[in-house]
Parts: structure tokens; C-alpha cells; sequence
């Protein structure tokens, strides 16, 4: 069996998420490819050395150039804050190296663009930390979908909204900056949602008209609070969109939705029947059906189980439930099989390129205030 | 005290709602007028007749004219399909009746205009059918906005979605003629939740930009049900708009929204809260304070009870819940009271008038593919 | 039609559930007796012509033996503090009157069973108000059962908990003495439960074990709040029970059980499956069948409407929602159309007494801990 | 750091369970020693290799009994079938092992009695996998009730509900027979919800009356469908409890309740409060406080978070999910942390030896229809 050797970068939050379904993946799931965890880079070498030791990494180094260029690694896993995606996936694609990247793949959609450019040439293979749609409960809507038990879909209703900045007493952090974040909670949040209407409705988005918002204009300044530092990019945002076929859409997005914690909802609405989910319950799902008898027609709570996609690797019996880390070792099964399989892994660059543009064609439009074709962007 | 003689005009699903709130409102609320039932109009005289006994109304005729031409008539309540309101109101004031007018006001804002503009002349009292903002638990989310709980308001988000034309099979009716109905979704449902939104937010919404879709565009002929029938209006619509002080939300209607009876829902987020809301469980309301500690913030489910608005009338014990009738009941109360003391009611026509400009935008915002200011209409 | 004269006594916040239900039944439903609210006792004379011009009655009298001797009578409603249940029911049995009384139907067994002979003797038509039952969701409930759709009953789970007394700051009140209310939360609240699980179950409780507790066991004096009364019945009780034909039940109540302002709550279990239920969302069933396809299980939220029984009633769509005096409505229809039609009227006083007997079972099986035939009460 | 050595008996359900918590745990927890996946045993060497492969262990056996005397394992860590436990534990501890065993600790009390007085003799340490308590949402709840927030408990309510045997047509399997499973749905399930009542309330079961019921009597041979055969013990059972400071509790179990996935729930009431849960939604617990204004009180619904105790080694963000297997990961936090630190570990066998002696009690109770002490068992 083929030995696939992970480099990864950065160790923060979403870095310790990786290293945890590194973790349990193999325990978890018959992986295609021997997975070993090889190399770790971090700011300077004594983080990478302790960080390498937690999560059980071979080596460790201060300098990401050095792991992106070694012979020995396969993949290079890119969890760095968001405005060194595209500098760090350009330099490991140009060493022959597989990109796992997590989302948003770039800060705009020209970079993204590039990106996908430089892999089409060097003929590596990608995937996007696009965790969500790897939940197996959502993987149960998409199949509920695609075998047209809610008909053909009419109209996707998305949030990801999340209350993370919804104090303005909160101070600034990167996420307020253009340079180190780009958009706002469209780039931090919407990314997943535009990526589930894709997954789920099984069509892209073509065009959309929004509105975006900064409410909360200026910030502490976290060294000194007292002084007030200006947010650079929008808190909440709306796009009613079209997707390919012709169906309606509504996208919603903030990061000061007071209350939601992990807002990401979807209702998909067919001719026959209905979903809807939220991912503070990410192991039940909603199910309609239209032509249920009219006396006994109803919402059904169906708990994600053994006989849907992938639970079983977690839990024999139905209702025990699954967790965020869950999703990420489904990821990580997709990325090991994907690469010994020799096999498309989704979502790729290519699909984050295509929600990077949705998600600029939304900020353009509420900028000029008119309806934008994605393919403006 | 003195006496108020209604004159009912109507006696289909909602005239019949209006006659059992008649019946209890006097029982259930000490009412500042005595309330009278005193004519019935239907189109022909048996079934005025049977129905004016079944209401308990002391005359009835066939010829509403004859009705709003009465003497002895105080109010002229109109229940009859929507393409009928307006002339009969005209009809009403002119007679210098009050009128209590069941929703939409009118086809078109432009009608609904002339109705404004015949009531200012007359001097006339006006309450129309907005009921859902009657309900005792959206009176207290009302309550709560106002008093500052949630902060200053920074989204709306309403929904009114229903499947009652969710089967390509359903035959066609007149919601889906621009002759009877004028909008479809628009002027049938989401005139409940453009209602709502200024009742809640406390402004008015200025502009607005929509897509709307008729997504079954023929359906049987009910006289012949292998012959299909073009549907006129929208079956599904969504807007986003901004209010008069610069608040963003979003509208959504739908006709075939597989799995909604009674879609009405609502989450308003302001800075400091938030509050979320579905009519299919009208007597409890979500509200979310961030100022909670962090370790206790969550959604608290209130049930209405007698310490908050209007509930005490219904029962003495919170939880033990209010119907759809009951918020028609506060309705009556609000129309007895307002015609015996000589107060404003609301939502009067002028505030109908509002809402159909709201809808006419949007549908007109669809149809050009950009941003409409209300004021255009 | 013939005509049915109410006589009503006693109009504190049950009397005027009643009255309510008076106001809207005719308009709500096609009586088969024209329903005439003729005379109405209490306690003085200004008090009852006051609540005669509010409710509508046509003569007032502060004697309730007037009211029951009252040629001009049919039937009498009793709305009295309990521990009055029986004698004025045994006095208007005693005159011929049929007999509308408040739950519960005394305040011992044996008192009941005193009630149900007089009855029998003087043949006439009883009615005691466990309104739970009349819910048209309730009664779906009950249709599901019988259709057999959960297969054979095997377990029934019902609560009656509330919080009125949770607050030991709470003076003590009528419902803590044994001489003004009987038992304690029993009498009070899992009577509601017990004909619920009577209703449902189609089989009647023969044998009980059961645990109860005064956790506050004094409480301030109204009077003198720095002073300290006692506390003479249970807070809290439970009960294991069996119905006749041997299934298992339980059967929880509580009046100090914060958080639930009307807790009335079941769960019926079949081989097939099940159906889940709580009052304060009454116009909402969940149901869940074993049968359906492993991967679709789950529970179904079922919006009662126009399909299911009574509920047309009311409105003509689903989850429009209906009210805790909707059901009282529905018992006046029953109460009505029972003795217009000279049928039998459910629950009569032989189900009260019934009830009754069970509640008493598991109080003395508390007090000697030990099971109980509810035929040794 | 000390190295722990862990020798795994049992790959099955369960025991691959606790294989991913292995895998995690070290990336999850900084734990206080180093686990290290030393010997595996399952009934053949093959099956033993291979497992020991997929779950990353260093040696396999088909002989238990090698494993719990070999001189390089420190904890034995007992997955098999329940009547096999004390069998192996009582071996494991001869040999001076810890023991970390699945629960039901034994087939009866008699049993893990006999166990926990081998533990003391030889001073090893103890661990059962009573793994709901872990749960980060349930030590929260556990928090609250300690704190004080919900006043004195007065009321605990726990269910462990499922459905597994639900059909009669599922074939007769070890869980119904004595010398196999024990008890039947009181051993299997109850076993958690009694564990669950101890950890949550802070005192002892002392005395309780139960009732039990085995419905389905025969079920088909699963060698020869056609041929039926005799369930040994019980479908459900219920138990009214009484815990050492005397407050008053329900439990209730069954393996045959429709619906059911992970019913595992409870409502625990307090003089001030309350809590409630469902295993279903295994993120989030519901907390009432009576003391909150009267018009603003309600069950507020909060989502697990890195406030709480435990889930920030899961993830930095509230309401992003836990999983079955995070609960089992803590569970080996508490294992590596205990033997390395030597400290006490709970729930130990004395601890599951006591929650055997409730169960058994209930069963007896049941058989011999009276209230029986814990102490008689």
C-alpha cells in the first residue's frame, strides 16, 4: 500500500482540527494509502518542534519553503492564515506537491484563478477544507436529492451566519482587514454556504444580486483600546442568486447574527417535498414529503444512522451522534484514497475558484447595486 | 356605551374567522363600544340568510350596495374575494362608513392609493386584516425590540411560505389570475410579512431589490382537468430590502414551499440580541441576549402567558396557548375600540397602502432586473 | 331545535373558560340544541349581575340552590372552588338537571361515587370538563391508536407538571388545604393525565404504585407572609400503573416542576410505533412508525388540520394553530349536541369517578408503600 | 512521562470505540503519561492480527489470558461480550493489572461485588465505561447542579430508551438471554440512565418499587426463522426511586421503544431551575431559572462550547458538534490521566458494582411487587 506523506503548515485552530482527524482517520475508515504524518512547519522552530510532538509529526521546521520543497513529503496541508494560501499552494505546486488547502483558497478570485491555473499545469491534485458538505448528514441530503425524493429542487434557502464579532466591543482582528482576510464573512462564512448550494442543488450559481453591510464600522484597537480602528470589510451580506438551471436561490451570511454559534442552515425546496438542517444539529435532518398522505404529512427527524453515507465508520448504531471533527476525518479519508486512488478529490481548487468568484460577484453587485453575472468576475 | 352596528360583506373562509371572533371578543375582552351584528351581505339571499343565522347577524341581503347604503350600519366589514375590496370600499366611504377591510387592500398600490386617498376625504376609520401582528407573542417581540433588549435592530429576516399550490397537479384558482388576485405569493402571503416587518423593526422599508419565479406555469383546468391553464403571477418571490434607517433584511414568500402550513416566520438580530419566531408555534418566541454570560447564552423559549400583551384575555396561565382565531379576536377588540373611542387603528388603509407599494416594487424590481425605491411605485 | 338553558355557577377563571366557549361554540359549530345562557350564580348579587352582562347570561342570583330549583334550567354548569363540586351537583341531580362539572369531580372517591348513583337514579346527562381531551390534535392522537397505525399499545408515558407553586415564597393557597382541594397536585393536575391515558389507551388503570412528596412543606401565610402555614398535600407524585388488559404505564405530576407551565406531556408506545406530545405545543403530534424504510425513520411533526377530527372547526388550513379554549369550545359542542340528541356524553361522572379512584389508589399506595387494585379504593 | 501500555480485549462495537478514542485522544488531551497501544486479543490470531493493524496496536493474541499476564501491560482494557467481564477482570487483576472495563461490570451484583473486593485487595486502579457522563454538555449540567444555579434538586427524571429490539420479527440474539446478557433492557441500557442519575444528582439510589415487562415473549430463531424462541428477560422496565437525601426520581428503560435511537434523557428539577436533555442532541442542554423575571422566563437552549467543560479540546467555537466517540476520548483522558497521575478514577467498579446493586434491586422489586432498599440486594 502506497505511503502518502503529509507536510503540513500551520497549527492553529483549524491546523489542530487536521491533526485530530489525521488522528482518527486510519482507526476510523479501510484508507486506500498508508498515511504518515511527516513534516510540520510553524513561526519559529520551537512552536513547530512542540506542535510536531502533539500531533505526532516526523520533523518539524521554522521555514514552510523547506517543507514545500522537500522529496519526502506528498502532500503539503495548508492551514495558515488565509492571505498566505495562494503564496505557499503556488510554491508546493511548483514542487510537484498535491495541495490540501483550507477554504477560501485565495483572497480574491484572480488569485484563485491562478491557483488553478498552476495546478492544471503541473497536474497535482487538490482539495478545499470545505468540511461541511463531508458531514454525513448533509451527504444524506444530497443523496435524498439526486434520487429525486423532493422532486426537482425549486429553491435553496443557505445561511452561515455566526456571532463571533457581534459585539462592538469585540476588538479587531484579521478577519477585519482586506489585506489579511479579503472579503468579510462572505470569505470567512458564505464560502461554506455558497459550497453547500453547489453540493446540494447539484448546479452552479450563474448570477446574483446583493447587499452587504459594515454595521459595526470601527473597533478597539486590541493593543489599546480605548483607540477605535476602522473594520475594512462587510459583517453581513444577502444574495438572491440564480443557479445554472434556473432555480431561485437565497444566500445569508453574517458574522454578528447574535445568537448563532454554527449557523450554517439550508432548507432546499422541490416540487415533491422538502430538506431542512442546521449544523447546531448536525446529525438530524428534516425530510417532507408532498404527496404523504394529506393527514399524516409532516416534517420527519430523521437522525443520521448507519445506513447513510459514512456514519457507520463512526458509530454502528443511528442517533449517537457525529461531531465537527467528524467531518474533517471524512475529509482526510477523501484526501488519502483520493491521492493513492489516483481519483478527483472534491472540492478542488477548481470548485474554490468557482465559490470565490460567486462570492466576488456578490460584493461586486452590492457595490455597483445591480444583478452580476459570475462570469463578470 | 355606545352601540356599533357591523355590516358584513362576505361569509367565505375569512368572513367566517371575523364572525367567530365576533362572537367571543365581547366575552373576552371589556370593550369600549357594544359590538352589534347587525347585516350580512352574500351573494344570493338564501345563503345571506342562512349564514347572517349562523353568525348571528339580524339581517341579510343579497345586494352588498343595499348593505354599505344602510343607515343603521356603522362599519362595513369586507370579507369578499380581494378583487372586490376596492370597489365596495369606495363604495363604503362615500357612504361615510368605517371600514374594516380584509387584506390585500387593494390589487394594486395605485388603487390602493385612490382608497387612501377616498378615506382622507371622508374622514372615515379604517382597520385591514393584518392579524398575525395581533398575536399576543408578537406583540411581546414588538415589545421587546422597543424597549432595547436586543440592542439597536441591524437585520430582518421573514418569511410567509405555504404549500397550498405546491402540487403541479392542484387545478388552477383564482390566486393565480392578475385579475382576481393581482400578485400572486406577493399579494396573497408575503403582504403578512412586509406587514410584519414594519410592525417589527418600527420603519418602513424604502428599497428593494426581487426575483420572483412562477415555477408551475400551467396547471389543470378545474372544469376539465386534462386541459392546462396558464398561471398568471408569481408561486415564489424574495427581496431584499432596506428600511427607511438603513436596516437590511430579507422577504420571502412561496406558495409551493413544500412542508409550510403556516411559514410565517421571523428573526430580527439587533446588536445586543436577537429573537426568532415561526406562527406554526404561535405562542412561543425565541429571544437570544449576547450580554448573557458566555458560558450561559443560548435561545431562551418563551411561552406567552399573562405578563405579556393581550394573553390575559385568553387564559390565566402562560402556555397554555392562543389559535388563529384569538389573534382575530384582538383585531375586533382593536376595531370596536378604536370606531367607540375615536382612535387611530392600525394597520389602517394607509399602512395597506404602504404594504402594496412595498410588493408592487419588488414584483416591479423582478421584472427590470434591478434596485426599485419604494417611492417609485 | 330545542332549546338547552345553561345555568352557570361560579366564574372565576374557569367560569370564564366557559363562557368563552359559550360565546364562539354556536358560531364554530352546527349545534344541534340552540344554546341559550339563561341564569348565573355568585357569591353576591352584584358580583353575579356584573359577569351576567359580561358573559351574556340573561339572570343573575347570588343562591345558587335558586339556580338549580330553577324550572327555567337544563343544564347546570358548575365553575365553584372544587370542594362545592359535589353538593351542588347531588342538588341539581336532585331537580332534574343534566350536569356540566369542572374537573376534578369531588374531592374524594367516595364522594364521586355518590355523585354517579344519584345520577344513575335520576337518569340524567353528566359532563366533566378534562378538556385535554377535546384537543383535535389529542383526538388525532386517539384516531392513530385505534387505526391501529403504532401497532399494539406496550407503554404509556404521561406527565401533568407545572410550576404555579414552585416559589416556596408562594403563600399557601385553597389547593395546599385537604378540606378545600383533596389531594394535592394529583387531584389538581394528574387527573388531567390519567383521563388522557384513559382516552388514549382505551383501557382503563387497574393497578397502581406509586410515590409522593410535599417538598415545600410549609409555605407564608397570605395574610402575614412572616408567618408559616403548613403545607397538608403532595407536591409531586408519581405512579407505575397497569391498564386492565396489562400494558405498562407511567404517570408523572407535579406542581412544582420549574419551567413547565402546562406540562401536560405523552408518549404512547406501540409494537409498531409511537407517538410523542407535549400541551404546550398543542397544536402539533409527533409520530413515528417502525415500518417505514430503516434509512427514513424518524419521528414526524404532524401540523393538526382540516383532515384530522374538529379541527375544520376552527380554521381551513393546517397549522394555523388552535387555542386552550378552542378545546373548551369543542366540550360545549359535546355538551350541547349530547343532551339535544339525547346521547351519551364523554366523560360523564362514571369516567370522573373512575378517575378519581385511580388518583386515590396512588395516594394510598404512596402513604403505604405498597401496590394498589384501584378496586380497593 | 510514564508510558501506559494498553492491552485491548474485544474488537467488536465497542471495542473498536474505544480503538478511536485511543487514536484521538493524545491529539485532543496533553495527558499526563504516554499511551502506548501495546497487545491486542481477540478469539482467533488472525482476527487478532488484523485488528491490531487497523486499530495501530504493537501485538496481537488469541488468548486473552496471555494478555492479562503479560508482564508489558499496564491497563487491561476489557471489550467483550458482558458475561465474560469478570471472568477476564478477575484474571487481569491477579496479575496486578489496572482494569478498564465496558460496562455492565457483570451479569449480577453477587459478581461485581466479587470484583470490587479483588480490586481492593490487590490496589489496582478501575475505570468502567459508563461514557455518557464524560459527555462535555453533561458535566456541564452536572456544573450547574453543583453550583447551586437550580436550587435544591427536588425531582430526577432519566430515560434510556431504544428501539433495537422493537420488532418482533428481529431475531432472538445474546441480549435476551440470562447467562449471556443478564438482566435484559435494566442491564443493557438502564445501567447508563442510573449512572447518569448518581453522576447528575450527587447521591445514591437507595430504595426504589419497579415494574418490568418482557412483550415480546419469543422471537425467531436466527438459524431457522420459522422456529420461535423464548426471550429470557426484559423489553422495559420502570422504577420510582428514592435517592439518600430522599429526593424523589423516575427511571425508565426499555429496548423496545419505537422511535427511539439514543433516547437517553433526562430532566433534573431544582427549587430554583430545572435541566433537560436528550443523548439525540448531545451539544446542547436546556436550563430554566425560576428567578427570571416572570415575562422573560423560559428554557434557554445552550450550545456546548469552549466555556464549558472539556469541549475546547475538541474545538475553539461553540456549537460546531460532539460526537459518540469525543465522549469515549475523554473517558480515556480519565484513564491515562488517572493510572499516570495516580489518582481515583470514576465511575470505578465500586461505582458500577453499586449502580448493579439499583438495577438489581428494580428487577427484585418488580418479581416480588413491593418497595425494595438497595442495601437487601
Amino acid at each position: 500500500m502506497k505511503t502518502i506523506k503529509i507536510g503540513l503548515i500551520g497549527t492553529g485552530y483549524i491546523g489542530r482540527c487536521h491533526a485530530i482527524a489525521y488522528a482518527q482517520a486510519p482507526t476510523l475508515f479501510p484508507l486506500k494509502g498508508k498515511l504518515q504524518l511527516e513534516y510540520l512547519a510553524e513561526i519559529n522552530q520551537e512552536l513547530a518542534e512542540q506542535k510536531a510532538q502533539e500531533f505526532g509529526f516526523a520533523r518539524a521546521t521554522d521555514d514552510w519553503r523547506k517543507l514545500v520543497a522537500d522529496p519526502d513529503i506528498d502532500v503539503v496541508d495548508i492551514c495558515t492564515p488565509n492571505f498566505l494560501h495562494k503564496e505557499i499552494a503556488l510554491e508546493a505546486i511548483k514542487h510537484g506537491k498535491h495541495v490540501y488547502s483550507e477554504k477560501p483558497l485565495a483572497l480574491t478570485a484572480a488569485d484563485a484563478k491562478e491557483m488553478v491555473e498552476a495546478v492544471k499545469k503541473a497536474g497535482v491534485k487538490t482539495l478545499v477544507g470545505f468540511n461541511y458538505i463531508k458531514n454525513p448528514t448533509t451527504q444524506l441530503a444530497r443523496q435524498i436529492i439526486q434520487n429525486g425524493e423532493i422532486g426537482e429542487v425549486v429553491h435553496f434557502y443557505g445561511t452561515h451566519n455566526e456571532d463571533y464579532l457581534a459585539s462592538p466591543n469585540t476588538p479587531v482582528d484579521w478577519h477585519c482587514y482586506k489585506a489579511k482576510a479579503g472579503l468579510g464573512t462572505l470569505g470567512d462564512l458564505a464560502a461554506h454556504i455558497v459550497s453547500m448550494a453547489h453540493y446540494l442543488v447539484g448546479e452552479e450559481i450563474v448570477s446574483v444580486v446583493g447587499d452587504m453591510q459594515t454595521v459595526i464600522t470601527e473597533r478597539p484597537n486590541p493593543h489599546n483600546l480605548a483607540e477605535k480602528v476602522k473594520v475594512e470589510n462587510e459583517d453581513q451580506a444577502t444574495a438572491i442568486v440564480r443557479f445554472a438551471n434556473g432555480v431561485m436561490g437565497t444566500i445569508e451570511s453574517s458574522r454578528i447574527a447574535c445568537g448563532r454559534k454554527m449557523g450554517l442552515t439550508y432548507v432546499v425546496t422541490g416540487t415533491k417535498g422538502s430538506l431542512s438542517y442546521t449544523q447546531e444539529r448536525m446529525a438530524e435532518l428534516k425530510l417532507y414529503l408532498h404527496d404523504d398522505d394529506k393527514s399524516r404529512q409532516g416534517f420527519k427527524t430523521i437522525l443520521v444512522g448507519p445506513e447513510h453515507p459514512d456514519y457507520a465508520a463512526f458509530c454502528v448504531s443511528a442517533g449517537h451522534g457525529i461531531g465537527f471533527n467528524d467531518q474533517k476525518a471524512v475529509e482526510i479519508r477523501d484526501l488519502i484514497n483520493g491521492i493513492a486512488a489516483d481519483d478527483r478529490m472534491f472540492p478542488d481548487f477548481e470548485e474554490g475558484y468557482k465559490i470565490s468568484r460567486v462570492l466576488e460577484a456578490i460584493a461586486k453587485s452590492a457595490e455597483e447595486k445591480r444583478w452580476v453575472e459570475v462570469e463578470e468576475v
